[in-house]
């Protein structure tokens, strides 16, 4: 319980972020100390290899390999939990829990997939879970809905989630390079994981935007009620002729409240050059929210990266120290009384649409397409077809763009459906809504 | 004090803020006690002359002319006060404490210029002021630099907080219009105050500026140790000279650490076109906050007006309700501990300039103030003479615009103080810096 005494916590994790805790720790005590009140000790490191060297001094500090050891300490308070996945995280958090300790954590993955459950006991055992690193890293976006924004009704949330993608996007459109050559550079240098298809294929941003649409409406949204696309099909020559058309493409996450129900998507989106989302390059990370009274506020700066998710873990610390967290731990569950709000069927989201298909260059193609298109009840606004230089041709292929009037996803599934079938396609079909 | 009975609030002040808190009392009652698990309840209101008429409806609730209604009423826990000027909000605020009431403010005149002096007494009293409107309006800054950003040692601020300005220097460039057009325009509308004074003069942002730079980094500092200029002599050729070479002029607020002091400036500043704080129109407010561990944030929303300011008020309230508030006030009693950290002499600030100077039209008047530039050690990177169109001239005048190399605000006071005894010098002359 927080107290004026000592704060005794843990560290189950010592990898980038983790590294970065223990660094705050060790450098800023005076600080912590000034904004707590108490001394804040690390008295407990758990990682899975005690006798890895590490960039941080962890002398002094008794390592282990068994989070039995932090379980089994009365003396820890609190525990910082910063391991990624599902297990043995979901396990660990649980034991943690019962065996009395609150719990600070950054894992959305583990959130998304079990947050009602772990919060649900942190509710019937009196503790707290603390969770701002969890999304958009240091930018403080669950401090920000969860307290500042309380007096507002929530109209919408549009944000970038997803660093690793919007890295590689920024990255294809400056350097004019391939989807490929940017991955593979964002590998090497370490901001895209070994396997990238959580980042890649819009599973990260849907978590985030799932526990950032549940806090924020009341409603919980599983991953399969999201429309869903990711970025690894999207070529240079897309963001190449988005940008002749005044957009940036941007994997934009968005959960917006339409006519009472909740219309919410993760898509690599064509934004207006100069809106904000736009200008939000490399592994930044931007979320605007409406609220009815406070109007559009945005909110941004790294969503990644080790000192700033350790900045935003710290946070939780402080406020934990201070008492504030189990104040605003214990309003979460209040919250769950609300009216779920029901889901726009994903069908029904209407938006005008950039398509791309790669196709045979040969007679009828595009007949053949707007047939198909016009049959859906999708109205055409312009087509072009390869007139941007600069990119890798392969011979006989011709690339068309075809952007619509306003239209649904389904008549728009609908028509993909029959057009995939046409023999003269080739490669992927592309696929994003235009942000208005 | 907080706890799990109902809150009963009386509100000093149903202008324009007031009636948006009255507002969203009355239409989110129930969001307010899911957030708070308390009603929260409006007991009295005072106002200046109770029989006007109002477009909130106040029936129910006593109103009186008289504060004494309020101090004397054992049941009101806490008080908004959103009255401007400090007179008499200073005693209001000291008897309301006194009485054992907590207050909720958004005077940021009153905490510029009394801050220190009720935040005592309210800590010696056991006392809680929340006052996340008084900068920034719905723009939960302040709650970011004492609660969220805490884990951080913060290198600087630079912000955009006075909307009026912003609006006038926005809407100036947008139209084409002359300064005195838009303010006319501006308090028309209700935009600018009947008197703008404190609003183009840089007043109201350096009071903002200077209550965030005491909580980013415990330095207290009085107006006339900021380099302070206003928008009111800035004509549309300087704005228009400024996007032709790629820039916008904005009335940036800055607090920077340097080599160990504070650089503290509101100046209207030359801001690279397509910066975030460039592309912040209108009314707007931003914040941008550099953190060792979090890196650069960036903040922004409506700065201003009825709903948004009553928003951030009502975030105070939910805040007090639940207990948090009282927390927070308690750390920065804490924070005064904090080493001052010294100001950078206001004629050591270094930067690059934008200068211009109306003139009359006749040989030798650049050679006289390239001459005294030059005794002052001033480099010239280029000069530039009335090139704009859409500028109305006045005949036989001519403005000459030089933008320097970098150099000290020391030398250029210098420098002016010798170019205004100039007999061919006609109007203002104008110095802005060139954000890097």
């Amino acid at each position: 319980m927080p107290g004026n005494s000592d704060l005794n916590i843990a560290l189950v994790g010592c990898g980038t972020v983790g590294s970065g805790v223990v660094r705050i720790v060790q450098t800023s005590s005076d600080l912590l100390t000034q904004r707590t009140g108490r001394s804040i000790r690390l008295r407990r490191i758990v990682v899975r290899d005690p006798a890895k060297k590490r960039d941080v001094d962890l002398s002094g500090i008794p390592v282990s390999d068994d989070i039995q050891t932090v379980i089994a300490d009365p003396d820890i308070q609190v525990v910082i939990h910063v391991v990624g996945g599902i297990n043995p995280a979901r396990a660990d958090v649980t034991s943690l829990l019962e065996a009395g300790k609150d719990v600070i954590t950054a894992n959305k993955a583990l959130l998304y997939a079990h947050g009602a459950e772990l919060f649900g006991l942190a509710h019937k055992l009196g503790r707290t879970i603390c969770f701002e690193a969890a999304v958009a890293g240091g930018i403080p976006i669950i401090s920000a809905v969860t307290t500042a924004l309380t007096a507002n009704r929530i109209v919408s949330i549009e944000a970038i989630l997803n660093g690793t993608s919007n890295f590689i996007l920024s990255r294809m459109l400056d350097r004019r390079q391939t989807y490929e050559d940017v991955l593979t550079e964002a590998q090497a240098r370490g901001y895209a994981e070994a396997d990238p298809a959580m980042d890649v294929d819009g599973t990260d941003a849907a978590q985030k935007l799932s526990i950032l649409t549940q806090l924020a409406y009341g409603t919980a949204v599983p991953l399969d009620a999201i429309v869903r696309q990711g970025i690894q099909h999207i070529e240079l020559l897309d963001l190449l002729v988005a940008a002749e058309l005044g957009y940036r493409v941007k994997l934009l996450a968005t959960s917006r409240l339409s006519k009472g129900r909740l219309e919410i998507a993760v898509q690599p989106t064509l934004v207006k050059a100069d809106r904000p989302a736009a200008l939000t390059n490399g592994a930044d990370n931007i979320v605007s929210i409406e609220g009815d009274a406070v109007g559009l506020m945005r909110f941004s700066g790294a969503g990644a990266g080790q000192m700033p998710t350790a900045s935003a873990v710290m946070a939780d610390v402080i406020d934990y120290a201070t008492g504030r967290a189990a104040i605003t731990f214990q309003s979460l569950q209040r919250l769950q009384s609300r009216e779920s709000i029901p889901l726009q069927p994903q069908e029904e989201l209407s938006r005008r649409y950039y398509l791309r298909f790669t196709v045979a260059d040969r007679p009828h193609v595009l007949a053949d397409i707007a047939d198909i298109l016009g049959r859906n009840e999708i109205s055409i606004s312009s087509v072009r077809q390869d007139e941007t230089a600069d990119v890798d041709d392969l011979s006989g292929v011709a690339r068309l763009v075809i952007m619509t009037h306003r239209t649904t996803e389904g008549r728009l599934r609908s028509a993909d459906a029959a057009i995939a079938k046409l023999q003269s396609l080739r490669g992927n079909r592309i696929r994003m809504p235009i942000a208005d």
